[in-house]
């Protein structure tokens, strides 16, 4: 059983690893705290987060406060010597503040927002800014030196929720007004297009209606910023208030597909997570037989990057979720430990108890409306006492990868603009790349050029659809390439500039040299295949998908070319010594098998060292921990045993030997391998 | 030939079957009323509808009328001898109405309605009422005395057509205010959550822009009472002028899927029916190849059930109706006797003659554009000659049927913010078991929450998907099955209460204990099976569809299990001994030919009786006449002869032997017999 | 190499057949103006099309304007030698215009539109009216004097983009008033119906919400007006600076349908082609193995008859455009001569180079933004080379077609109300009527009421659904058939009258005594075919598709029967002797196969001469020279070589025998001959 979760030294970070509920009193039908902190306990819960949403239950009017049940949450816990983390609540707008001052509502390009939903209000908006202050203030106030408050969440899976109103275009203008003149504007922005030129400031028109590119992609990154901004202002209200041993943070989410799936169009995690001590981020991913981990990987992977490498926390994940989302027996627990091999200092589910009103009754937390146990939280006890027991040992891993993927909001927004055939956009290029890594067990950061990562440290480095790009950005890469490094772009990088503008330049534009090929043309390619057996693939694997460059070779050496009746003589993957390194060039979308193969052959000449030996369903994730040693977990996502490879089964076992029958890892197995090197 | 309609002493109904269509002098291209009443009669028509939608001609300006063509149509329908309906006009706004107030055409969520279509007005409106009750008051006393008229029809398919602005947002918080305080309704509703918090009454925002199901559900109930109002208003005046012997209906419609299809989610039936002397409804169906007689047996059997049994008009249905429904040669004639088959006392055509203009021109009439007789016409001619020779001794015929299905408007509305997978919704789990019983030729009536009947008389009911249901509602069922009633309950039963907040209990809440089951847990089921081969059934026939909930049976018999690689514990039906009766639990949604099984075996164990050597296409459907003898309708749905088993030949045939060819029956053929048991 | 292009003695428009590009200098990345006209040059480039959409450029701030671009252009294409024609640029507004007067923005029934498209103004609207007419004033003078300029187009691709407002309501009324009394309108639109009855021109309701097809196609027709008007109101200021030898034309566009496809919906070509000297069009066509010909070929026979047979000029059409119509090497030189083919002369493309912002970036120009020469300049250069060296003896061919195929707004806009089944409206009926006699090398005009051709020059005439048409052009067609003309009428036709309003008459109404034939009903087919192999077709050539009128025949002749199990006895389609010609009835949408055996069985009864032994992919189209010699094109739709029948390889051929081999015709493959008959 864990107990409070205390500070180290100088930290204002935990000491183990957590593993959590977000709890509501607020939510909860009848009085049944002491019984609900009872169970948690029971479970090995030793941290909750709470009171983010729950504003008009805290303010039931203006400056009205009401901590009753946030003084009971806080009173139980520490009686039950839980942790409690407490989110600030203001992204779910009180009835008064609506009522009093409409304009908070967001207003979209298609209206203005209606009360009832949450994330519905201007987070520019004067009055919204005022009164989410005057509620930081009281609740951060009132519950800061409560011992069992370890930490904070500002506001929750914030965005700027497509604000678009006067105010916001008349921001946009003086913020474009501090970047470019009136005809560096028009230039960049290729204005004269359409009669849209801009020949006053005054003139400029609302965003809402543009059909440039360039116009919408400049406002998408400001709205960005616009969430980078605010939740630094939240976090700085919230320190003016905590302990030095408490950390602020935030739950970011990825890019939605019906689950969590790519790069998050809407915020830049990488400059929106400097204002943190630790990202926090929620991962949900389809379960049953679609669970593959592929996401709990990426968005782990993508969230340790943040702060370069410094561990995050799974602020929500399902634990049941939706309703074709039932775990199967044994996928609970695999989940978990996924997490924790990702490097997941934390990881609670949203929520304890499922929620008997409103949008969100099928969203089922650890317990059905009943509140009473159930198969989910049996599994959950068994969880919680590992990772109380491993929690002081495992925690703070750190993971030193030598592959990254290279991602970028900017081009995820223009490829919005020009999507691919079958609605493909950024993510669903980028996604197949770093699947291609994951399945084969080649570890890999996610990277950014709004991020800090030092290039140099990483043996390969991947970069999908890199569409809109600036100059410095594409030399830092090329640069890479020249001081040894393996880059590996794919089509449509280098295509336009940081104004998506596409570059006057034939193309691949700044890669031209690098890659040591030149494109014009290119098309939809209908019944397209390579004309070589690449890595020994045939049929369908060798499908060119999506899209189709001409590619010239100038430089490069030809891997492949297309396989066409009326144009044969186009390259379609190819290969450059460029300094002391190589720059590979994909000109289409490749199937999942021939991205594998590609990305397995960069990396072998990269001199990459990863368990070739294993491939998905089997998942091998490494880290070091804080006394040196190393850790390998062990994941099978199959309903079937696997077969462990004998290099793999070194080391102590940390967990139980029950996931292993002799050399078999159990169907939806984990183990946890220490390994004193 | 049919002579006008009198009414019985002491009754407003008349008494014989009614052969009708809808008349439109209004609509007629050139003066041919003459004509049109001469065809109509020499058709054996016996009573036409005339004058809702026709406010703009009857009164081209405020306060100015001209009964021009009403009086024409009751002059000619008195020459011909043939009975008249009144509409009032009132579902379709004149110009000068929108133009004076605009504020009359309805605000919905997603804003105003614009002039053009009818049903575009808010029925709250006060405008709309003072020139509605004008019009109304004008015709009415008009007409009254007028020999030919015997009753009137109140509006037309009337809803609040989802008004929803201020003022009628207002009217909700008044009715809220009655029956909540403002603890209750944030408790009941759970608007705790997101902070819908409503800490005082002024705070009550627009319902427009909600996500919570409660207040969704609770607003679509206020809609439905509307209409209810609406209508007792609307009869109210009427029945300052009505004579005695003139009746008051309306033509109610059912939820519609591209045809009449299952519960009206808009209009509470039985409630709207109370401020009537009959209920009417409008019946519309596929034909050709898709013509089963289905939907004349659920329209029928649920409108016949409003008013506790008492027969129904059949206000519209349908000659030709969509392109793709001209009917085969003999379907006319069998949907006639299909709707007589089920107590209809009236059957009408919308229309006579189709119009020339606007958006149903091709929603097509007996006649064409060109008013000459066709194909329909004369079969028509045939069936007006049947029904006014049959009607005295057919009309009024009684069902006592042992079945009955029932259904509820509010968890219809629950079950749109939840939808099952593949947009399947409460009709669509509640008409397969309706369809299952009909298609075994075992009659059912249709029941609520909302109407008066003795839930005693039937030996079985059926509950599909009571999502939302008070505690004494249920009770209500549950004593049923304790006194040695039969009752099947399906998936979502009993889920949530009145108030749409899923239960602080063990599912299925109320149910758990009567139908000797529980569960906490249920996922949609993806290739999941029964393991026992009920009723002999097997393959595709057991699926699991739509939903899978986990049951533990605790008393309950378990029917089967679910097949399923990771979850072979389940049940998936039990049936459990509950007092005198017994109550069956179905945990998912089964194949038809399943849910055939199951009821047939559930009417055996109920005791229920019925023709169980016939089978759909041969439909067998029976009353008592008012002179103490049964009547069996024997209709073929199909288009290939049908031998009928010996022991349902019997009796005298009432139509012509020209259906018989020895033991068959004809294509699309119909019998009626009546028998003196 | 061609120089300017002269105007003939008396004549405006030039003698050689012109081949250009549209050209931006304001779009241009950096200053390369004379190294893009010198490409031009070399590519035998003759013409550019320059200014259209570029009013915030020319005119950056009100009443202040700027040629300087338009003066380079000018200076470029004289020193090399190139002719230019300068368009209004009135189709896309300027930032200021939209701020200083926001209601320019056109207002449609889905409300206002937004600043950022192009054509998103109301053309009736008296600010932009101001404000255009200042800008063509100022740019014509500016320009008309220069003798590179060889003519103007005024505005592009115009419409009324649904103006739809409050004025435009209006001013539709005050056009109605003058058409039609009260009682006429009510009667002619059927008013009474719904109540939607006008009794005063004050209570006339704005069109946007309304359900009547009368008052729509009214609406629909009036924009269409609006159009003629404002080309019209265009073209007169234009004239008042242009001289002599200048020529004034416009760029219509095609029915849509992800490329150039059909009637255009939203013009009415042949009342707006009045006030031009000459008709543009833009014609964009799939490519790859997508590219047939067709729309090259419809899109120029209805050009070429909207001035009773003038040659017209192709504005635009595509060099790549979009990334999936890349065409292959060959098939933008086969393109080119399908144009010239048809009876263009000019061609130009849209454009020189792609643009690099904004929604375009991917419709690629000749160049792609690298303004480098590749392979489709190369392509370009040789197809100009022919164009320079044949274009005199070329230009001006006439065509002399037995054939027309009639087309009307009015039925399209009427059917849009209407659609068939799978939405099929009137463009996908008409088209496959058009496209069988192309396959078939039966050259056709498109000829429309509302043009000017005298039917009795054809032999044939092919009338596909004209659901909307007076008496008095039904019986135009009627005399045409009685006069000894060959008449084809599809399903559908004089179904309703020019107001849309269906016909009290029996069906086809006017069409029924010419056709002799009759019905009443009708239905959408299911699996039916026809009773007679016509043809020698078989299987789903005989199939039924989308309609089906259950036809009577009174004195025509059945050439098939429908074969359905229920309706075994109706006619499918018939033909008639009708005075000295033959009317042809079709009942239903025929196969393409059908299609194509009944207009060549009935252009034989018309003594229609043809190239029989050539089918599609071998395309055979001719004309006769103003030298009086005829000239025959032979066109190779396909990617493989074809044989060119004997009598087919007759004349001289005036391109190279590269694309003979023997008696192959190259894959993609053109030949030109010169016949001296």
């Amino acid at each position: 059983m864990s107990g409070p979760v205390a500070a180290q030294d100088g930290s204002r970070l935990p000491d183990t690893i957590l593993y959590g509920v977000a709890y509501y009193d607020e939510y909860t039908p009848v009085d049944r705290i002491d019984e609900d902190f009872r169970l948690m306990r029971e479970a090995n819960i030793s941290v909750v987060r709470i009171a983010e949403s729950t504003w008009g239950t805290l303010e039931p009017q203006p400056g009205v406060f009401d901590f009753t049940h946030v003084d009971r949450m806080l009173a139980a816990a520490q009686a039950n010597g839980i942790s409690v983390i407490v989110g600030t609540p203001t992204y779910a707008i009180p009835t008064w503040l609506a009522r009093e001052h409409p304009d908070v509502l967001v207003t979209r390009p298609e209206g203005q927002a209606r009360f009832g939903y949450r994330q519905n209000m201007d987070i520019t908006n004067p009055h919204y800014r005022e009164a989410a202050e005057r509620v930081i203030r009281a609740l951060i106030a009132h519950v800061a030196d409560h011992p069992s408050v370890i930490g904070y969440q500002v506001d929750n899976e914030t965005k700027a929720y497509n604000t678009a109103g006067p105010n916001v275009q008349a921001a946009f203008v003086a913020a474009m007004r501090e970047r470019f003149t009136l005809d560096e504007l028009n230039d960049a922005w290729g204005l004269n297009y359409w009669s849209n030129r801009i020949n006053s400031w005054e003139d400029f028109p609302s965003t809402t209606g543009t059909m440039n590119a360039s116009v919408g992609n400049a406002f998408a990154a400001f709205q960005r910023d616009l969430v980078t901004e605010f939740l630094a202002w939240q976090a700085g209200i919230v320190r003016e208030y905590a302990r030095p041993d408490q950390f602020v943070t935030q739950n970011f989410d990825l890019g939605w597909r019906g689950h969590s799936y790519g790069v998050q169009p809407e915020v830049n995690h990488w400059e929106a997570a400097e204002a943190l001590d630790v990202a926090g981020v929620d991962i949900y991913h389809p379960t049953q037989d679609d669970l593959t981990g592929a996401e709990i990987a990426f968005g782990g992977d993508l969230t340790r990057s943040l702060r370069d490498g410094q561990n995050y926390f799974v602020m929500e994940t399902e634990a049941q979720g939706f309703p074709q989302w039932t775990p199967y027996p044994g996928q609970l627990r695999l989940q978990a430990f996924s997490h924790l091999a990702s490097g997941a200092d934390m990881l609670a589910y949203w929520h304890w108890a499922t929620t008997a009103n409103a949008v969100e009754t099928y969203w089922r937390g650890l317990l059905a409306q009943d509140y009473q146990p159930n198969e989910l939280y049996e599994a959950a006890q068994g969880i919680g006492a590992d990772i109380a027991r491993l929690g002081p040992a495992l925690h703070g891993m750190e993971k030193h990868n030598q592959v990254a993927v290279y991602v970028s909001n900017a081009s995820l927004s223009a490829m919005d603009w020009f999507r691919l055939p079958g609605n493909n956009g950024y993510n669903e290029v980028m996604r197949p790349f770093y699947d291609a890594l994951y399945r084969q067990n080649i570890e890999a950061d996610i990277i950014s050029p709004d991020g800090e990562a030092d290039l140099s440290q990483y043996r390969m480095i991947v970069v999908p659809a890199l569409y809109a790009a600036s100059d410095e950005e594409i030399e830092r890469l090329n640069a890479y390439a020249r001081a040894g490094g393996h880059l590996v772009y794919t089509f449509k990088s280098g295509f336009s500039d940081e104004n998506t503008q596409v570059r006057y330049a034939t193309q691949p534009g700044a890669i031209a040299e690098a890659a040591g090929v030149t494109y014009q043309t290119f098309t939809e390619p209908q019944e397209v295949s390579l004309d070589t057996p690449l890595y020994d693939l045939e049929g369908e694997a060798l499908n060119v998908r999506w899209w189709m460059e001409f590619l010239h070779p100038t430089t490069a050496e030809v891997l492949a070319r297309y396989k066409h009746h009326s144009w044969p003589d186009y390259a379609a993957i190819t290969r450059n010594s460029y300094g002391a390194g190589e720059v590979t060039y994909i000109g289409f979308m490749p199937s999942d098998a021939l991205i594998a193969g590609l990305l397995a052959d960069t990396a072998h000449r990269a001199g990459v060292t990863w368990h070739e030996d294993a491939d998905w369903p089997l998942i091998v994730r490494e880290g070091t921990l804080r006394d040196g040693s190393r850790v390998r977990y062990l994941l099978n996502y199959s309903r079937d045993a696997i077969a462990v490879p004998a290099d793999l089964r070194g080391g102590t076992s940390l967990l139980s030997q029950a996931d292993f029958q002799n050399t078999d890892l159990a169907p939806w197995g984990v183990a946890i391998m220490r390994i004193e090197d």
